[in-house]
């Protein structure tokens, strides 16, 4: 009887020398936070659904992958909302998590609180090449620190982790909410529409100017609203970051003081932090993220050779607190997990040495010998001797064995040669 | 308005302080498997239903999570089966998924397969004290090796890594899924009984021979299967390990010998691995455990301090290879990460230190410092001044920090002191 063995659809399996490249890429970056102070937290896979529910997701709201509540009868009752069936999810995105975490448990944790998740998340996509319905999110947030000093050390701490990972020659692009506000006020864009704007906006990169004009229209903008933002963001274009301020102030005069300020806070440290990291920044006036929660600067990191940003991040004041009452100053990364571990082939080399052994050698000496070569960074498993002796050393080398001893049953005990398994 | 933060029922947040006790064990027991050649993979979390329903999964096939079909109407329609709602569900142990998994990449994996796992499982348990509804499972197989080389390859690296998480003085209990059934044989219980059997003998730890004798006798068994049980297995109850095969033989005459053979080679190489690593075995002819799919060597390890057991596991030879139409042999261990983690209540301590500052101080200054004085094997984590100066330290500490350095707005740049956080 032949049985489908294939995962679940939309799902994956990984194989080990895949799980290599992602335990070296996790282990890398967790050290780098681990240094800056960030604690790893871990929140359950399922929540209850109200709060999947309850507006925070955006978009990804209508991708729950949600779960029967225990206990139901075989048989579904007439009349039956699906809701009524349901009482948890599988989580979308750490955030909504996040934000549960901290209101359930701050009295419990420092101020500023800096956390560090890892975790897969779900969501109930259409199957499609290169989209999976479970993924890994690594999100480092600081709650509860109101300062540019969020901002500057979270950059900092992640142009470092993607460098120790071999994304060298970082960009960051940074751009601040209550700017595109005030730009979007000055081009005539009420408060209330704004969100629509932005997520036009967002789009500049794919579908350039004449795009986004004709999107706006559709949405309702007149022309002037988009001459009059077009003008302002071209104005802004290639700014260096010393003439930054003088601009900003020149191009939009009624830019709040204190945006100002904290650009030049973030300015300041990010010169520092580029030369420790081989990073660049520059200021992108068309810089939006999709998620409506940001409050203040927005950022994302590209790096040479990836397509889009591996990381991105803002702050957002106002999305931890909901659940307390109060607002709770926030500002967090998210980095690119699984696009990073896409850009990297080969996990770090490691030597693995197998004890080929004929089927006569008892099982006791086969394991002393496999015991006796084993070393803090060598690995060493026994081989039974089968098949072909040459096409066995060939099955060995695709296994990921780099050398091997051949522990004969005419042999006495001696010394063991090691040999290669790869001609390199 | 107050908003319920707590996680979902039968559910758990884990705090910095426990996922560091677990990042260590799991860390710990994945290098030590690591230098056995064991590589870790990774399946998803939802699996089929029908996959999952199979009969593989024993009574944990009741518990499972039902994850409803993508894109159903809001709307359930008269006469639906719950089942036709459904069409994932999320694994309830890590054995189902390695059964698929194998069958699925077979071709692509060396034999013998190490196998390494780590990853959550979720039951839809009743929520009690202490059971919770989502776990971590720790599994290692090794699939492909038929001889008995596998069972000792596996005792030995686990009590190494148990050992190396701090569990010293482990005894290994071992019976044989063959012995039981000669054993109920020779007691006059057929074959197609024998599951029911085991299950009330796998009780005799906790309910005594009455209680046994007592589930027997409703079971059908008459008094004389039970004193018959009872002679054999309390002649075989302490004998040392060189009396071991002799007393068998005596006992239980129609035991099969290669069972003897296969028990012989084990006690050879458990003697190597017990100066190794500081453990004892004993054969066990009481240990049943609970899976029916077990065909061979049957062991758990105990560790002192802790009730149950900390680690099981045993041959299952027709498993892995029902998926594929052929026997595939596979031995393997399931280490209780969660019963350990809870055993161990420190982290490993490391130094972390707060840059205390002065709100006045620019935060590249800050930064700046805490750059300075962040180090390979020390964390450092800049906390901005609030409140009094004596209850902030208390803070501090409570947070984990275990010195600091105080950056003063007025203080001319020079040697910043450390101090200690802590009075010992």
């Amino acid at each position: 009887m032949k049985i489908d063995n294939s995962p679940a659809r939309g799902t994956r399996d990984l194989l080990p020398a895949a799980v290599a490249v992602r335990d070296h890429v996790l282990s890398t970056i967790t050290e780098v936070y681990g240094r800056y102070g960030y604690q790893r937290i871990e929140t359950p896979a399922l929540e209850r659904i109200e709060r999947l529910s309850g507006g925070q997701g955006g978009e990804n709201e209508k991708m729950i992958f949600q779960v029967l509540r225990r206990g139901l009868p075989e048989r579904v009752e007439a009349d039956t909302e699906l809701a009524d069936l349901v009482d948890m999810g599988l989580r979308y995105d750490l955030t909504v998590p996040l934000a549960r975490f901290y209101g359930q448990h701050r009295g419990e944790l420092p101020t500023p609180f800096r956390s560090f998740q890892f975790g897969p998340v779900w969501r109930a996509e259409r199957p499609q090449k290169g989209r999976y319905r479970q993924f890994y999110q690594c999100d480092i947030d600081m709650v509860g620190e109101p300062g540019m000093l969020a901002e500057a050390e979270l950059i900092e701490a992640t142009t470092q982790a993607l460098n120790r990972v071999g994304l060298t020659g970082t960009t960051v692009r940074i751009s601040d909410r209550r700017f595109l506000s005030t730009l979007a006020t000055e081009a005539g864009v009420p408060a209330e529409e704004q969100d629509g704007f932005f997520i036009t906006l967002d789009k500049l990169d794919k579908i350039g100017w004449d795009g986004v004009a004709g999107e706006l229209e559709k949405r309702g903008f007149g022309s002037e609203v988009v001459s009059a933002a077009r003008d302002r963001i071209e104005a802004l274009g290639e700014v260096p970051g010393d003439k930054l301020a003088a601009t900003l102030a020149d191009v939009l005069p009624s830019l709040p003081e204190v945006v100002l300020d904290d650009l030049a806070t973030t300015a300041t440290c990010l010169s520092d932090i580029g030369a420790q990291n081989s990073v660049s920044w520059e200021f992108d006036p068309t810089l939006v993220r999709g998620m409506g929660y940001y409050t203040g600067h927005i950022f994302e990191v590209t790096a040479p050779g990836a397509a889009g940003s591996v990381a991105g991040g803002g702050r957002y004041d106002n999305l931890i607190g909901r659940s307390l009452g109060t607002d709770v100053p926030a500002c967090g990364f998210s980095i690119g997990f699984e696009r990073i571990v896409d850009l990297l082939s080969e996990p770090p080399a490691r030597e693995r040495l197998a004890v080929l052994y004929d089927n006569e050698v008892p099982a006791s000496t086969v394991l002393a010998t496999a015991r006796e070569l084993r070393g803090r960074d060598r690995s060493v498993a026994p081989v039974g001797r089968s098949g072909k002796f040459a096409a066995q050393l060939k099955r060995m080398e695709a296994a990921g064995f780099t050398a091997f001893v051949h522990l004969r049953a005419d042999a006495d005990a001696g010394a063991l040669e090691e040999r290669p398994l790869r001609d390199d």
